[in-house]
Order: structure tokens, then C-alpha cells, then sequence
């Protein structure tokens, strides 16, 4: 293994996100997992789990009001003291009945500055925090046909957002995540990567895209958009899972690991780019993920997720740079796929298994976790909280 | 309007759904609906109301266990009292957390007997409703390939349906409802209608496929399906809804009515075949909404649901077939989509309004509801439900 | 019928293509069509009856080379003899053996050359033939993983769409056409109106995006797109067709008409805008067929086209818009749906046949060409040209 | 490597089609490839070459009339003695003129009647050139609701292929394959497995389903089709190949290598299985490939499609078949699906190069192609045959 490889390795972060390891589920059924994190703490707890056998995990997403505390220094202190940290703030403008017709875009104006209220106090959140990023994720859509304005309803976006992002701490980002559809099933008002670049632009340099691998339709390719919104320096980060149908939320890289691989080959190629927008777009990027746990066990296939990625992230070094630049340049097709197709194709678990042990990592942190009894461990501590139908209610998700 | 159109719109039925009465919603939030019904009686009362308004909506169809009662034939009567019957039975095999890994497929023989108890249970309650159709929709499913044994998921499932099937009364039949994801997100066990199609045929006669206007991928043909059923003599009944990328359970007609209004000339083509077999088959169709109404009022969203079924049938009742016959059989490829496209196109508003006065029915039953104040009234009665997320839970849905 | 109404449907204007009046076919098979217009003054006259019967297709686009003459000026006052201009110019760099892998894109620099010299070549032409607007459609794409550098292929995209926007006449606009997938089918380099939008952006003003409806993901909302691009002020242009899977290139408006409908709403709604920027661009966009008539007759097919274009503009137009605001802003989700809804649903037939007679033409252009013979007269004529595979060969569509 | 492993390798076939070794295109180009085929005797020359370097390809599919010959016994010695065999037959029943409404669906019965003479003469070929298998794929369908009766067409689909499946020889097959759409664009007349199942059922025992890769809607799990056909006794088997949005006939395995990987171990975990019938339907199994170089070298490509083809089967063997079982009875979601992922992660390349050494085989076969001239060869003996439009015309496909 080459210094560099090691050191990439070495410089690799994964955000996991609090609301990861709570109970979560479909419209239909939300399974109650026995010793499924019920509070802050918890989740923190369950975060450092996934931090102290990996090593690559250190910060910890929160949702507010989810997560809300009376003290974030303090939240923030118990984190460091698990060995996390607090990572991005991610609010919540979908969950009130006044939302019904959505937050920012809303045709009410209350509603509209309800929602811009709570953004900005989540900007507050993240000054004490200390959390780079905003995290934004809007319900906001329409489910009929001229049920709204969808000029008026992107103006209304667009002013919300420069709002928040003027209020943006001085190294402060926000990140402006789309989705094709669901909560809405007409339109949804940052309906895909173009809408939310095309927002980010006029608003401002702080302002940038956040890619979730679920939230495209049938066929889009990812890495391409990774590619484009990294050469123009606006790629922000990301939400990891893996979907085969819609926004299926499941484990990162468990349905097309192939497209996982493509892109970390994107943002390792750009990393070396000597363009310094785009190097410096790559290095700043937000690596985080976003899934729904709804019938495995959580912290387990929270490990899973973050070694998935690790995964794809060793085969995307692995790429022989020189020797892909020469058969592009060549136009030898089916010699460039198989510069790429040499390192996917190459078994990177003994490789990892050696860093890990140089790190002194447990080598396989999947079987030291189901060795170390934690899951009985907190099984019995927490017993099973009740799961309800969807994504936990703001009232349940209180901190104790 | 000749007597053959007019007695076909007099015979034409829609079913409505118990629980597009009550609060539903997405995973992310279910907005509590002032007025929406809480219990069977007040499901049965609203649609009552919607028969009221539209005569052509005469049953209802209940979800066991959220419409359970002591003593069906009492529920029956009170139905019958408000204007209504009791229509199709409507096992829950997915929300309890031992269905976590499915239901009469679950790899845990305990929950296969429970789910198969459930549904006899079902097939006993039917007896009592006098229901003919019981329409089974399973959840079953896996998320990760490799989770379970597809080959013996699928024995587990033929085994189970055709117990069912065995039980079912006299002049009872099944339903077999398929789809092709949610909440599984890998493989779902009955993915399409194939494979509910190949199991009905091995089970037996009173086994037939239920199409949800929503369960299948993009770009799928369904009124072709609709087709090849019908001339199998399978095709047992719809769950209509509307959709534009999932299962969105929109209001049906308001994403693609053209494509109603294609199912319907399907049904209305073999309903003229000289072919016995298709024709029975098409007499016997069960015509059943099922829908989601998470931002729209529930009784106006249902009134919409049925008179656009009216509207679309209407106009395939329009359509000059032997003019039809006569291009295809020719070729004429532009003349013969012109006769669909004729019928299509003529605004059978005018029509309906007429055929409603003759039957006593206000001409524009929207406009009727609204100016009713059944609405208001209903939201002072009953108040405003908690929402909660998705799906009502089993123990929220008890009659008072 | 308000004059209001009169003069925007005596205002409207579609574009015909010169290609859709030849033979074009599916990678399978082109099949020979008796009188399929053979060279370009043919396919002028076939444009020219098209404009004859409808009223509202005065222009028609040209391909080069397929349509390449010696003389433009001359061929201008031929279709201008027939009663049609020369509208739009279309490129051709993606017939040559050269092409192989890409023209702009193409890593082989000498190609890339090639293919900008054509494209000013054809800026060359437009100020012969005085058109408006250049229209390009690259194939440029990867089929393979790897097989090319995207980024590298996004920065020379954008250079030569830049060479050719300094080259435009004082008032002319490039019109930048994106594509999903076909005939790449792992990267497009124009993958999306997002991309097309970003390269606009940063290149100049007379750069504009062109959606053409079949080229997009499955589910995607296109009227939302055209809603944003207004509101941006990039909306150059329409390529008009229909499509139920991929890039079919059917008749606009017989897959799923309702859609037409709603970018039309959306057309229509930003031309009434008190945004300058919104509404002058809603006035300049150009509004072009294009499809692939692969077994239908050409002249019909277009008609048909033209007339579906019309009765959705005209159903558009009648959109109550003081009562949809109203329910928007109102929150009243169906009611709003329902001012669309009842706007489509009027049969504007009668309506469309009076305007007509206002303007001396047949009520019915489709039933008026059956009868006039123009069909079996062109057969005559023109013979069936020997159909081979897919689009026209550059060698087989040189002018007689 | 087990013994068992070692002749499961050894026993693996792939067969190769002849005209993936001429020009092929898009509807847009065919590129001209220097060297590609020219007639079916240097088809046959490729497919030996192919045959000589992997030893898994030893036969090749035959396309009726592009590979139309006087003798086929001649034929068939041509091949053996260049070390192949002539495998499947293949009708072409949609590039006659007379086929733009369909062939054996037509609504003219002349040209019904045209095609089904073509395919009993395919099964005269069959029986001279020994091929087992009669390789069926219909380009029939319609492109717009109405143009034809989808149920007619249904039952001029049956009576067809009853007619030729009980012309069968002996110890023939018959293999239908489906496809969601292309080149028809609003119905197929068979358009997914369930419509070519529900044939197959009625027909009788020689009918049995052909799975293409590339021909299904978005997101469908192909795996869960071939494992219900497989217990159904009634996978025939396979066109290789693979697409990303439409049927992109591209190089099996490089577009999503893990849905390869998953559907070779159902047919593995069937040919285990101790039901007879799925056991004896998996040995039976023809796996053909099926694609269309447009951009890439043809002997190159396949070598690399069916190397692809045995690195998936490889992994595939290497499933811990107890250890999946033993997870799956558990519930254990993620220990299941990770037995697969080990088997899938492990780098097989060098157990291969293995194997091909004890079988006297180069163990690179690419770079050993690569060096060993014959690409230069071809091409300087062939020449570069004119590309044209899409798929090779009958008339230019005639064998010297």
C-alpha cells in the first residue's frame, strides 16, 4: 500500500446522521426495534459506536426539533466525550399541520415566516454547535395540477433561501438538497440538481448541492451530475444510501455498488484536478449519510454503510489515473472501462483489513460489534420504543 | 343519449374505501384533517354522502382491523340504513412488528399462521358482510438481495393463497392485489401481475388479479394488461388512484386521464365481446378506489375520485366501434386512434348533468357538497384527529 | 369567443420540421412510405400543405446537410412562393464515421474542429435564410464507465458552444437542445436542462434551452421545467412530440395529452406575467415539431401534430386565471385543480372549426386533406423511396 | 478451487451471436468498424476466435435471413471445423416493408401468413443445422391507443406460435422472448414475461420464456423473474446484455455488474434445488448473448461479454449456499445479504487465469486478442463495410 493510499484512507469522513439510529419506517409500518435510540444521547452513543470501530465516522448529523436541547455546548461536550462530534444541522419544516401546503413556498405567508423562522434558528443551533453545514431538506411541493404557482411558489423558494444563507455564519454553509418527488407527488419545488444549482447561484458563494442518491428518476447518472457540479464549484455533499425504485433509503452501495464506486471515482479524480476550484470543491465536500433503517438493525447497518463506503472509496484510489487519461485520450473504449473496471473489480478488504489494524481497528468491525453484545447491551437498557406509523412525530422525539 | 348509454351509466359502480375517509398521509407526516372520520360508522356515513351526491358509489369497503366490530350484521344494517352496503373485506398483514420480515411469506412459520389465521378470520367476516370479493394486498417482501429465499418465499405464498382460496364461501372470490415495490424495496413477493396472474391460475377459479392503477413501473401499458386479463378471464377488479412516479394514490384521473379513460375503453370493448369468458369476466370486474387524500378534504377528494371515473366512462361508452373495427381492420393507424381520440374529447359534462336530474341528483355534486355544509358540520362533530405519521395504527382505529 | 382568444389562436405558430416529411424509422427498420417527400423543395411542399390547411405552421425547419442546397436566397423564395418561410437550422455532426466518439466532445481534437466548423458553417446559412434561431442537438455521450473524462467533455462542450455564440447575428439565439440518453447510453454530454441551462448561463444571451418532450427521465415534470426556464428567462424553444418509454418521437399530445395541456397552462400563464423578463421570453419562444413518423402517412401525421398543438393552446387559453389565483392563493387545493380541469375538459372542436371558417380554411384540415388527394398524388409522383434503416443517410438526402 | 467448482467452470456456456460481429447501429449512425463481418462465414470466423481464446463460447446463434445460406450442412461443417457450432435460430420477422403494422399480430392476414411461413422455415433450418433452440423475438405492437385491438392481436399471437411450436422437431424449443417496447412505442404485443408466461402455459411443453436483459421498465428486479420462471419450469433462457435506460444492448456486466451477479445466483441456487423440475429447468438454460457494438471493436466486446459473463458465474459458485440458508431461516437480514456480498467482493480474476491455464487457454484472453493481430487482420482483409442506418438490411447481409 502506497503513503498516499494510506493517507486517503486515513483522511476519509463519514457523517452519520441521529435520526439513523431511532426507529424509523414506511407510511405503512414503523417497526419497533428493540434498543433503537430513543433520545439525543442515545443517538450520540450509537454514533460512537460506529466511530470507535471504524475510525471514519466522527460527527454525528442532528435534526431539530428531533435533537433540540436546552444547551448545545453541552450536547456538544457529551458528544467529544464519546469520541463524535456534532456534524451538520438538519431542520424540520414538514412536520407541522400548517405545513400541509408546504413551508418556504407555501401560499400562506404565516406559514411561509413560521418556517423561515425555524431555519434561522437553526443557523443560531449550528453557532453553537459549531456545525459548518446547514442541511436543507424541503417537503414543499403540490400534489394537483394548477394547485399552486409554481413561479410564485420558486420565488417564494428563492427569497427564503437567500434569507437563511445571509444569516449563514461567517464560514458557514448551506447545503440545498432536491428531490424528484415524494412528500409531493405533482411538482416539488426543488424538483432536481438543475433547480437547486440554478438557486445556489443566484444566492450566493455559500449556498451549494447536496446530492442524496435516492432522490433522482429511474436512469439519471449520478457521477455525471457529481462531475458538473464539481467542475463548476458547486457541490456541496451528500446524502448516501441505495434506492432501486424510489427513495428507498436503503444501505449505501447494497443495490448497484458499481454506482457507488463511479462516483467516489468522480470526486477522487477531481481531487486531483489542477483546477483549483474544482480541487477545492472536492476537498470541501460533506460526506454524509441519510437512510431509513426500517427492518435491520440499526447501528449494525450503520457500520455496514460506512464500510460499504470505504469500500468504494479504496477501489476509486486504486484507479490507475495515468493509464484511464491515456486510453481516453487514445479513444481505446472498452480500454478505458477496464482501467476503471481493474480497481472496482479488486478485492480491497484485505487491504482495509491491514489499515484497520495499523489504526488499531478491530480488522472486521462488523463481527467485533456483533462479538461485543452492544446491541443486547442496549436492547436491555432501552427496551423497545413503540414505532408508530412514518418518521418519528416531534412530540415523541423529545430529549429526556 | 341513447337508452344503451344511459342504462350503462345507470349500472356502472365504484366502490369507495373506508379508510379514504380517515387521516392518512406519507412516512414524513399525516396532517390531521378536521372532520375526517374516526370510526366505521362515521367511514359508512361519509360514504353515504358520496352515494348521495353521485348514485353510482352504493358500496363501501372495510379494512380489517381498522373497521373490526362485534357484530357485523349490525354494521350492515347501519350501512344499509345510511344508503350504503358493506362492499369488498380488506385484511392488515403489515402492521404488526412480527411482519417485520413479511407476512405469509415470513421465514418465521409462527407469523405465517398468524397471517393466515388473520385472513380467514377475514373470509369468516365476509360470510357475515355478505361480501363477495375479499382483496388481498401483501406487504410482503425483502430489501437486500440475498435477504431471503425468493423460490421459497414464493411456495409460502401459493400455499397460503390457496388455503384462502379453499375457504373462501360459494360465490366468494379473491382478489390478488400486486405490486411492484413499497414498502418492500428489493423484491417484492407478488411483484407484478404476472406473477399474481401465474399463482391465481394454479389455485383456482375463484382466484383473480386485482390491478391498482399505481403498483406498477414507468412506462407500463395498463390498459394493455387490463387487456390480456380480461381475455384470460382473470381480471377480478381495480384499486383506482392516480399516480405520476409511485404509488401516489392521487385522486384517479387527475395525473394521466387519457389513460383512464384508455382502461375503460378496454373494459367497455370486452364487455361488447362476443367471447363469453371475456364478457363475464368484464361483467364481473369489481371497480374499487383506493387512494390517499393527505392535503385535499376527504368527502370532496372521493366525490372528485367517482365522478371522474363517471367522465372517463362515459366517454368510452362514446366511442363508435364499429367505425373503430373498420380503420383498424384497414391499417388506417391515424383514423382508427381518431375514433378513440373523438370520444375522448367530447365534453361529456353536459351529458352527466342530464343523466343526474333524471335521476333526482343534483346536476354538479361538488358544487352540491360544498354548499351543503356537510363539511363544516362533520369537522364541528367529530373535531380534528391526530395525524400522527402514515398510515392509521391498529389500536387508533377501533370504533367507539 | 373573446377577441382576446381570437387574436392568440390567429398569433399561434408552430414550426414543422423538413425531416418529418421524409422517411425516418426505429434502428430496426425504416419502412419505404409511398410519396415521403425525397428532396428538400419536396418537403417544403409538404410543409407548405400542412400551413395551407392549419393556418398556424407559416415556417419550416431545415436539417443540414440533409437539406443543403447551393443557393439558400433561392430556396427561401421557393418556400415562400409554396406560403411557408425557412425557420430554424439544424446541424448535423453526428452522421459522420468521425463521430464515433462524439463531435464537440470528441476526444480527437481535428473531429471537434470539424464538427465547429460545421456548426458555423450553419451560422453561415441562417444569415442566408434570415433565421432566428440555430438549433442544436448533439449526440455527443460515452457509452461506458470511464470510457471518456466528463469533465474534460463539459469543458469542450462549453468552448465550442461559446465559438459559435460569438458568431451569431446581431439578433440570432443558439437554441441548446439536452437529451436524457440516445444514442449514448452511459453519459449524455447534455444530459439534462440543468446542464443545457449552466452552459447557457455562462456562455451569453443569445444561448437558450430547448426542451423537446421526449427527452427526459421517466416522471419528470416538463411543464415544471418550462416554468423555471421562464422565470429564468432561458426558455428558447419546444421540440414537440409524444412519448410513453424513451425518446419515441410520436405524434404530440396522443400519449398523454393532459400534459401538452399543462405546459401550454404554463405558456400561457407566463405570458400574462407583470415580469418583463418572464413575458418576452414566453413571446420569443419558438415552437418547433419534432418527430419520427415511422408507419403512419407524413403529411397526416403532421397535421395531426399541428391540430393537437392548437386545441391544447386553446384549452389554455380558456383557464379561468382570476379564479385560479384565487383558489391558489386560497389554499383550496381542488378547487384550484378543478379551474385546470375545467378548461381541458371543454371541447374546443366547435370553437377551433369557427375560428377556421373566420379565416377561409376547411373546418376539418385533416378530413379536407383525406378528400383533396394530395396524398395519392405525391405517391405518384414520388414513388416510394427505398426506406433502409434508420434516419437518412448525408449521401442519400442530397437536393435533386 | 474445488473439483466442484473446477467443472462447474468447465461447463459453463455462453453462445455468441453472429450479428454481434457485423456493423450494427443506433436509428441515428451505424459506424462503419474496420474488419466487422461481413458475411456469416466470417461471423462464424469471429465467434471461433472468441471460442479459441475463453473455450466457454462454443457455439454461435444464426439470424434468418442475414446469415442465409444455401447448405446449411456445409454451413455447420464450415463451423466445426473453425471450432464452433451453430446454435440458435433466430426468424427476422420485421424488416419487410410489409411489416409495418406487425407480422404475425397484423391485422392483414397475408402478411400474418408471410411471417409464420418464414418462421416454420426457420424450423426446417433448425432441424438441418441440429440447433435446439428457435430464438423468437416480435418487433409486433401498435404506437397509439386504438390503432389496433390489443385482444386480436393477442389471439394472432397464440395461433402463431401454436402453429410453430407444433412444427417443432423432437427434442426442439421454442424461446419467446418479451420486450417492454421498441420499436413499438404505445403497446408490444408481448410486452413482459407474464404475457410471454401465459403463451408459453397455453401452448405447450417445447415454449418456454427468454429473459432479455435490456427489455424491461425501470427498476424491475430481473433476478425475482428468472427465479419465478425457473420454479415455474419455464425459463428457456437468456439474451445477454446491458442497458442503463432503454434497451441499450450494451456489454453485458458494465452498467450494473451486481444485478448480473445476483441473477447467476438464482440459477446456481436452482441447479441445486431438489426440485426436479427447477433443477432440470436451469440445466437446460441456453444463455445467449445479445448486443450491438455501435462504438466498440466486435471481437473485443464479446470477448469481454463473455468473460464478464464467467467472472459473474464464478462468484456466483462461490456462495456459501449453507451459510445463506442458515441466515435466511434466522431473519438475519444483513448476515444473509452479506454471505452474497462475500461471494460477490471476492476478486476472481485470478482463479480464472487458473483455470484457463490448465485448460491450455492464454489467461488473459483480452490482451492475448489485443496481441495477437487479428483485429488488423480482419480489417485489412475485410475492409471497412458500409455502415449506414441502424440494424443490416436483408438485402445487404446476403453471405458471398
Amino acid at each position: 500500500m502506497t503513503p498516499d493510499l494510506w493517507s486517503a484512507l486515513q483522511a476519509q469522513r463519514i457523517e452519520t446522521p441521529s435520526w439513523g439510529y431511532g426507529n424509523s419506517g414506511t407510511r405503512f409500518k414503523t417497526f419497533a426495534a428493540p434498543g433503537a435510540a430513543r433520545t439525543v444521547y442515545e443517538k450520540i452513543d450509537d454514533a460512537a459506536e460506529v466511530q470507535r470501530l471504524t475510525g471514519i465516522a466522527p460527527s454525528v448529523a442532528l435534526h431539530i426539533p428531533w435533537d433540540e436541547v436546552e444547551d448545545y455546548p453541552a450536547l456538544g461536550a457529551y458528544a467529544r466525550k464519546q469520541g463524535v462530534e456534532i456534524g451538520a444541522i438538519n431542520p424540520n419544516v414538514f412536520q407541522d399541520d400548517g405545513y400541509r401546503l408546504g413551508s418556504v413556498c407555501s401560499p400562506d405567508e404565516a406559514m411561509r415566516e413560521q418556517a423561515i423562522v425555524h431555519l434561522l434558528d437553526c443557523v443560531a443551533i449550528m453557532k453553537q454547535t459549531g456545525s459548518r453545514d446547514l442541511s436543507l431538506w424541503f417537503a414543499d411541493g403540490t400534489n394537483y395540477a394548477g394547485q399552486d404557482d409554481l413561479r410564485a411558489r420558486k420565488h417564494r423558494m428563492r427569497a427564503a433561501l437567500k434569507r437563511v444563507h445571509d444569516a449563514l455564519p461567517e464560514n458557514g454553509r448551506m447545503l440545498v438538497e432536491y428531490k424528484l418527488f415524494e412528500p409531493a407527488f405533482y411538482a416539488t419545488d426543488l424538483f432536481d440538481w438543475g433547480a437547486a444549482y440554478a438557486h445556489c447561484l443566484k444566492i450566493g458563494d455559500k449556498a451549494q448541492v447536496l446530492v442524496d442518491l435516492g432522490h433522482h428518476a429511474q436512469g439519471v447518472n449520478i457521477e455525471q451530475i457529481v462531475a458538473f457540479l464539481l467542475d463548476e464549484g458547486r457541490l456541496g455533499g451528500f446524502h448516501f444510501n441505495a434506492r432501486r425504485y424510489a427513495d428507498d433509503d436503503l444501505i449505501v452501495g447494497t443495490s448497484n455498488p458499481f454506482e457507488l464506486f463511479c462516483i467516489y471515482a468522480e470526486l477522487v479524480g477531481a481531487a486531483k484536478s489542477t483546477d483549483d476550484l474544482t480541487r477545492q470543491t472536492a476537498e470541501s465536500v460533506a460526506y454524509m449519510i441519510d437512510q431509513s433503517h426500517n427492518i435491520e438493525p440499526k447501528v449494525e447497518a450503520m457500520l455496514q454503510s460506512v464500510l460499504n463506503c470505504q469500500e468504494a472509496y479504496a477501489k476509486a484510489l486504486l484507479i490507475d489515473q495515468d493509464s484511464l487519461k491515456e486510453a481516453q485520450a487514445a479513444g481505446d473504449v472498452l480500454g478505458a472501462h477496464r482501467v476503471l473496471q481493474d480497481a472496482y473489480k479488486t478485492d480491497v478488504r484485505p487491504l482495509l483489513m491491514e489499515w484497520r489494524e495499523s489504526r488499531g481497528l478491530n480488522p472486521d468491525p462488523i463481527a467485533a460489534h456483533r462479538a461485543s453484545g452492544y446491541q443486547q447491551k442496549v436492547a436491555q437498557e432501552r427496551g423497545t420504543a413503540q414505532g408508530g406509523g412514518g418518521y418519528p412525530e416531534k412530540k415523541t422525539a423529545q430529549p429526556v
